[in-house]
């Protein structure tokens, strides 16, 4: 199965309001691409445990990283059946009915199983992509990491092929024997932006131009 | 054990990076009320799962809502270990080395077990704070629910006792050794904001004072 097609899968089949459901990957992609942080759930001996953590995308996988030590890390490279989540919410949609106002918004949820970018080739290269993700053009202009920092950080990547992508936009859908109600429906849409670059108190350097346009690009 | 006072539990006390954590139930609540959406790990049969859903606070409690069809909430019904999440993301750190750029964030992350709101007159006042948060004023000039719709509707609570609050604000924590690399280090912003109230195509009132407020109001 690859990203290609993303069929549904017995666990990624959108069963409620199944219409807002997208296999496109280039949606699945666009949502990933978007997002900084993902949501993980995962089990161990306490239960289940949702953590948020930092993600980017190359090809057809989502890769995270952390400190060998990390308990989550360590979890991962044992749990079978992980569910790795990204949501963007857009705006609150304000029906005529009170129960059916929504939301706007746009899901992905990756099942699988994670495994360790062991190659140490590869972990530079995933490492790189996230600098890039961050900040591009950045990673050159910084002290690059050590071969003891790279020995002290694990690197794990989880395949994009069995998720559940779920989108709505628009306005409230009323039922009809609302539509006499009288009162104002529409969206009221969230923004995802930038502020200003704030130069750290001990910075002593010109601030860069990826920094100054920051607040100008769309996030 | 009291929202008062969140000691740690086993499963709470940030072993990592400990100086983030914070237990003050102030923090917690101005997360929790920050947020419209949480992700719910739980599992099934099929694994773990990591859900997105709607969430508002009354007092000591996180309320969600749904179908009673859902399966997420017919399992959450069962699961006494369920961890709730909520993250918001505030900054991108720049750090002078690699290794060192980290994010400013806010997160708070709640295990227990849901409850459900029984009492049909907790059901509609649960609804009701709902309806508040999305559009405070509005729960007056919409048709409000009727007995099937309140039939249809499962809502659970979970109490906000068992927390782990973390938070990180400010510039980076650079390694003594590297202060004198020369690059500009500081924070990339982000902005959780809202943009002008979107009318819908059928909508034919004027808009209300609250969604032409909207724009203007940080999120």
């Amino acid at each position: 199965m690859t990203a290609a097609s993303l069929p549904p899968s017995p666990r990624t089949r959108v069963r409620r309001v199944a219409e807002l459901a997208n296999h496109a990957p280039s949606t699945l992609y666009a949502i990933v691409d978007a997002a900084y942080l993902c949501h993980i759930a995962f089990q161990d001996d306490k239960g289940s445990h949702c953590i948020p953590t930092a993600c980017w995308r190359i090809d057809g996988h989502l890769y995270i990283h952390g400190s060998n030590g990390s308990r989550m890390l360590k979890q991962l490279l044992h749990d079978t059946d992980v569910c790795v989540t990204i949501t963007h919410l857009d705006g609150l949609v304000l029906a005529r009915s009170a129960f059916n106002h929504t939301m706007n918004y746009r899901s992905a949820m990756i099942y699988g199983q994670f495994e360790k970018v062991a190659d140490i080739g590869q972990q530079h290269a995933a490492m790189d992509a996230l600098m890039e993700k961050l900040a591009p053009g950045r990673r050159a202009l910084v002290r690059g990491g050590s071969a003891k920092e790279y020995a002290a950080t694990t690197v794990l990547r989880i395949a994009l092929d069995e998720c559940a992508v779920k989108q709505r936009t628009g306005g409230p859908l009323d039922d009809a024997g609302d539509m006499a109600h009288v009162v104002w429906t529409g969206e009221l849409p969230f923004t995802h932006g930038h502020s200003p670059a704030i130069a750290d108190a001990l910075n002593t350097s010109e601030m860069p131009v990826y920094a100054a346009a920051w607040r100008t690009e769309s996030a």
